[in-house]
């Protein structure tokens, strides 16, 4: 029986369904449903690095629907808000090498960089090269003792459009590594949920949020952020998640930033228009010049509603790899 | 104050600052802001037919977001779930007239159809040549006496597309006012809310859905379906949009069908997959080919959770017209 507000059969076959559904409507991938594994169709391509991410699902598009020219090349697919395990990477990694070496985009959870550290170890040992970038831009994370980290959040489509550009060129392992690190060094976001999602095979909302607040600096998990505050302007909000940003890193001169505005699943186009519009005035008005925009829900938490800010420092070179052709389910420009 | 839980300003200028956000996420077009028009920046393009569309706001991406090469010249945004008015309709359709015509898309709401209507005879008074058709596919309004017809609802994005690629090929106007004319005739819809979305100027939910149920044969404005159903899994929720969508018309034999679940604005693209994967098994099993198909939210309701699905029969030319290169915001493909 459905007990929740979503278009789902059995809670524990979501993700192999959602897949089923995938290859059914993208012939031109190939989806391997027993290993979830999100092919691009002509890997390995010969003379390319491969480039593999993955990541517990429930955050689609992100990352079988950046499976594509000019961008990944496999995307292993976890349960909901659960890493692949390392066999699944291995796998995948093995697959989409064409001699050149594969890159591995991580986001930094202790679950995902374990199964692909361990995938490497074992590629490596079968004589794969493997180089891993782990994206860590979520400025909401106050670094302490013990603390993991930053999380990986909204820059990982940056960091997968970038560098799959960089190897879709042809350019080598070390170049292909050495993009990817300089999205991660010049990149950072922040998000705010106004409301949780809800894990299907727990069937309760991960978190309770009252009618009159949002939680500022949420995770892509619900994990906790910043702080609780009352519902605010979307002008007020865009200051919120843009402040902490731009005291991390300096975002002025140069070429001009990426600003990618991305909705959490639950929140629709015109709000995201809306915010666009809102982080646009902040930006200005900090001195930090917007050179490309992406609108969208492209990095989700289920039915959350709410978004993320992504900054990204750009130069001639990111920009060139910014606008290359892609063509992949979610994001498709230039072919 | 804000009480709801969106990414607003002042609810009364939700439209208008969306639009701004549109602007500068998308130099390609242009906004003409004061008039709430989204313009293709080339219109009116020499020796092509204009093509027009528009409605009331809340349906993002749907009319702006298909505004550009190979669909639309320009986009009418009314208030939330407001027709355009006349005006705004007359000036489109001025601006977009190159001297071959325009073509008006209009969904069948009283008014809308008014507002194009007035807009036609205003303009052929100023000697644009201009016809027009009422896209009408949801099933789930059975006809009575004093009903104004089915309502317009996820058909509209194909209409726009395959009318759009045929005005882009240099037909003249009467050829692709049929192309439209063919595509509203073989194309049937119907969706299902699994809750309500908000009018910011309203404030509160435009109906109220209890935890376990579902509204079938929901209209884009929240209007009332065909039943009120306890919560289904998605193979059962299928059947309860394909079966009516069936009976109606006969999809089989021929080219196939182009089939599209389209989110309503607060549903994940996992669970559009999954959908999608039940559609497909359903019309498998009716003996119905899939020739071609659109997963994602296309054509919304706020951030109404549920989907639609929408079935159109196909033949040589609507498919190369589908495939035909397209370059907007929100479909892009083959440029």
């Amino acid at each position: 029986m459905i007990t929740m507000k979503k278009l789902i059969n059995d809670p524990a076959h979501v993700v192999s369904e959602a897949l089923l559904g995938m290859a059914e409507a993208h012939p031109e991938l190939r989806v391997d449903q027993h290993n979830k594994i999100i092919y691009r169709v002509s890997a390995p391509v010969r003379g390319k690095v491969g480039v593999v991410s993955g990541g517990g699902s429930g955050h689609e598009p992100l990352h079988g629907g950046f499976v594509g020219v000019g961008m990944l090349d496999a995307a292993c697919a976890g349960e909901v808000f659960t890493s692949p395990v390392p066999d699944q990477v291995l796998r995948a990694t093995r697959a989409v090498d064409a001699g050149s070496g594969v890159l591995h985009i991580v986001k930094n959870y202790p679950g995902d960089v374990m199964s692909f550290e361990m995938a490497a170890e074992l590629a490596a040992e079968s004589g794969v090269e493997v180089t891993s970038v782990v994206v860590d831009d979520d400025v909401a994370v106050r670094e302490r003792p013990h603390t993991v980290g930053r999380r990986g959040v909204g820059l990982t489509v940056l960091v997968e459009k970038i560098a799959g550009a960089a190897a879709e060129r042809g350019r080598g392992l070390t170049e292909v590594t050495d993009v990817a690190r300089r999205v991660n060094a010049g990149g950072r976001s922040m998000g705010v949920a106004l409301t949780s999602g809800t894990v299907p095979a727990v069937g309760r909302p991960t978190f309770e949020l009252p009618e009159t607040d949002m939680e500022v600096g949420i995770g892509i998990h619900g994990e906790p952020g910043r702080e609780r505050l009352p519902l605010a302007p979307a002008s007020r909000v865009a200051e919120y998640l843009i402040d902490p940003i731009l005291a991390d890193l300096d975002f002025t001169g140069g070429d001009g930033v990426i600003a990618f505005v991305n909705g959490l699943g639950g929140t629709p186009l015109i709000e995201l228009y809306l915010m666009y519009h809102e982080v646009a005035r902040v930006l200005q008005r900090a001195g930090v010049r917007i050179a490309r925009s992406l609108v969208g829900s492209y990095i989700t938490s289920l039915e959350m509603a709410g978004c993320s800010v992504t900054l990204l420092r750009t130069d001639d070179d990111l920009l060139r790899l910014w606008d290359a052709p892609v063509r992949t389910p979610a994001l498709r420009w230039g072919l």
